[in-house]
C-alpha cells in the first residue's frame, strides 16, 4: 500500500478527454488546481481547445499521437474519448483520475461540494477486500469495520487498484433505458464504497474514475472506438472487463461507489442507439467470455496478462466478427506502445 | 416471483427467540401486529415470557421442541438463540422475518421511523441479480434502473431468496473487535440494497433477516450452539455459508443493505470471546470449505443440496473436530425433522 501523504500532489495526473473548451475546470478550480491535467483532444486537431488560466496542464490533439506514437497510434481511437487512454500512458505519475467534461462538482446530503478526488485518493490508499463479502460495506471507512463472521486471515485486503466513482442527476443508462425513461435521474447518495468481489464483472464507466497506474496502467486500453469503428461506447466498459479479470488474477483489489460527481447532460439517446446496438448484441457473447477467462500461472505482470487476453480475445472473440481480430492486434500494440513509453528501468513500480 | 399482494399477511410468520418478557415488542406493534408470531423460547422452559396484549403468537419452549420432534429435537440448540430455527420449521408460511428482542425500530435520515418489514419484503417481491454487479446497487429500486453495459439477457434476474438487514447504533462485531472499540456505533445510513453476486461469501446475521420458506427454509439451519456446544455466536454465520452455497447453485439470489433497525445493547465481549474462540480458529478452514464446495448436478432440491453439504461436511471438517461430525449429523436430522413436519404433500412450492 502506497505510504504517500496525502494529496499526493506530485504523483497523480487527472486525464480529460475532450472536444471543447474547458469551462468546466472554474467548478473544480479548488479541487483541481493543485494538480498536473493532461487533456487529450478527441477530435479536429486544428480546432483550439481554451483552458482556464491558472492550471498546469499539457495537451495532447491527433497530431501529437501521431507524433509520438508513430505507426503504433492506430491503437488510440479518434473522435472518441476513448483516446483519453493516451493520457495514461503518457502520464509519468503513480496515480490517475479521470473525468468527463460534462461532469461538475456534486453536493452531499449535507450540501457541501464534494471532493471526488480526496475520496478516489483514500479509496485507492487503503485495501480492498476482495475474497468476503463486508457488510458494513467498506471496512476502512471510518466508523466502519469487518463485521462478526469475516475470516481474520483476509482483513489485510490486497492493493487497490481502482476506484470507480458514480454520479448524481444523470445516469449512465445505455440508449434503450435512456428512451425509455427519458427523465429518470439519479438522486439517491448511497453514504459507501465497496470493493467488487473477486469473479464477478461490473461496468466501470470512464466518467469519474480513478487508478493505480504503477499496479494497473497496462490493462487501462479503452480499445478501439469511434471513427471507422463499428461500436461505440464500450470504451470503458472494456477496459473494466480486462481490468477486472486482470486485478481477480494478480491480487489486485476494485472498489466502487463513493465519490459522486454531477453529470449535467445526458447524450443523445438516437445517436447512443446507433453507437451500441452492435455492443448490445456482441455483449451477449463478450460477457460469458471473460466470466471464462483463465491466465495462465506465468502471467505476473500486467503487460503479459493483457497480451495473453489479445490471444484469447483473438482466438474465441474473433469469431463473433473481424472486429474482435483487430482490436486483439490494437491491445498488443497498446501494450507495446506503452512500453515504449514507459521502459523497465524507468517504469514505475509495476506488479 | 411471487405475485403476492402486498403486506402479505397471511404469507410471513415473525420468528423471535427469546429468553425474557417481550416488551420491546410494544415499539413494533405498528408494523408486526397484523403478523403472527412464533416465539421459541432458548431457556428455562418453566419461566413464563410474557408477551404484549394484542398480539396473534404461538410460544414453543423446550418441553414443546421435544414433545414435538421426540428424538430429532437434539438438532435444536438448547440455550442459545439458534434455537430460532426451530420456528422457521413448524411456520407453514412462505415467508419468515426473525429478529432479535434487543432490536428496536430505526429512523431513517428524514427522521422518520422505518418499516422494515416492509422493506424486507419488497426485497424478496423483486428479482435479485447475481451475475453481474450494478453500480447503481439494486436496478429495481425507485429511480433506479440497470446501467450502460449490464447485459440485457441478464436483467431479468433470479428469484430472491433471502433478504440480510443492517443495525444502526450497535454494530455486529466479534468479541476481538468489541474488546478493541467497545465505542464503536454505526451511524452511516447507507441508502442501497444490492444481490451478493454468484460466488462469493458473506457474513449472515441473523439479527434482522427475511427470507422466502418455500425457496430456501431447509438450508436455515441455526446449527448446534449454547448448552453442551464448544462454539457460540457461529448460528447465522453457519446458516448464511450453507445457504449461500445452495443458492448460487440452485439460481437463487440473497440481498442485503436496507432496512435497518435499531441494535439497541452490546452483548458482553468477554463472555462473547468465550462463546467464539474456538470458531474464530475454525472459521480459517471453514471458509476455504465452503469457498471450494461444489455441489453434483443431481441436486434439484434444498433438501438434498443440504444432505449433500451435511455429508462433505463430515468428511472434510470432521477431520477439524469431532463437534463437525456431531454438526454434520444434525444437519441430516434437521432435514428429516423438516421433512415430516412438512410432508411433500404439504409444502408449499419448494424448488
Amino acid at each position: 500500500m502506497a505510504a504517500s501523504a496525502f494529496p499526493l500532489k506530485d504523483e497523480l495526473d487527472i486525464v480529460i478527454p475532450t472536444i471543447r473548451n474547458l469551462d468546466f475546470l472554474e467548478m473544480w478550480r479548488p479541487f483541481f488546481q493543485p494538480y498536473h491535467l493532461i487533456i487529450v483532444q478527441d477530435g479536429d486537431p486544428s480546432k483550439v481547445i481554451k483552458v482556464p488560466d491558472g492550471f498546469d496542464c499539457e495537451l495532447y490533439n491527433r497530431n501529437d499521437i501521431n507524433k509520438i506514437l508513430g505507426p503504433k497510434a492506430s491503437c488510440i481511437s479518434f473522435k472518441d474519448s476513448a483516446c483519453r487512454c493516451f493520457g495514461y500512458m503518457v502520464s509519468k505519475k503513480k496515480y490517475i483520475f479521470t473525468i468527463d467534461d460534462d461532469c461538475f462538482v456534486a453536493k452531499d446530503p449535507s450540501g457541501k461540494d464534494i471532493d471526488a478526488l480526496r475520496q478516489h485518493i483514500n479509496n485507492l490508499l487503503h485495501p480492498a477486500t476482495p475474497y468476503f463479502f463486508n457488510t458494513l460495506y467498506d471496512p476502512f471507512s471510518e466508523g466502519a469495520d469487518f463485521v462478526r463472521g469475516y475470516p481474520f486471515s483476509l482483513r489485510e485486503g490486497v492493493p487497490t487498484a481502482v476506484s470507480h466513482g458514480l454520479w448524481l442527476n444523470i445516469p449512465d443508462y445505455d440508449a434503450p433505458t435512456q428512451l425509455v425513461k427519458p427523465r429518470e435521474r439519479n438522486t439517491r447518495y448511497v453514504d459507501a464504497v465497496m470493493t467488487l468481489p473477486k469473479g464477478i464483472l461490473f461496468p466501470m464507466c470512464g466518467m469519474n474514475l480513478a487508478f493505480d497506474r504503477s499496479l494497473i496502467g497496462p490493462a487501462m486500453y479503452f480499445g478501439l472506438m469511434g471513427d471507422g469503428q463499428p461500436i461505440g461506447r464500450y470504451d470503458d466498459m472494456w477496459a473494466g472487463w480486462c481490468v477486472k479479470v486482470i486485478c481477480d488474477h494478480l491480487g489486485l483489489g476494485i472498489k466502487t461507489g463513493l465519490p459522486y460527481i454531477w453529470h449535467s447532460k445526458a447524450s443523445n439517446p438516437f445517436v447512443n442507439l446507433k453507437k451500441e446496438y452492435k455492443g448490445i448484441f456482441w455483449q451477449e457473447e463478450m460477457i460469458p467470455f471473460f466470466q471464462d477467462v483463465i491466465l495462465p500461472k506465468e502471467c505476473i505482470t500486467v503487460q503479459s496478462c493483457y497480451k495473453e487476453l489479445a490471444k484469447q480475445v483473438k482466438d474465441k472473440l474473433g469469431k463473433i466478427d473481424p472486429y474482435f481480430v483487430k482490436l486483439a492486434d490494437a491491445m498488443v500494440t497498446w501494450i507495446d506502445a506503452w512500453d515504449e513509453l514507459n521502459p523497465p528501468a524507468k517504469a514505475t513500480n509495476s506488479k
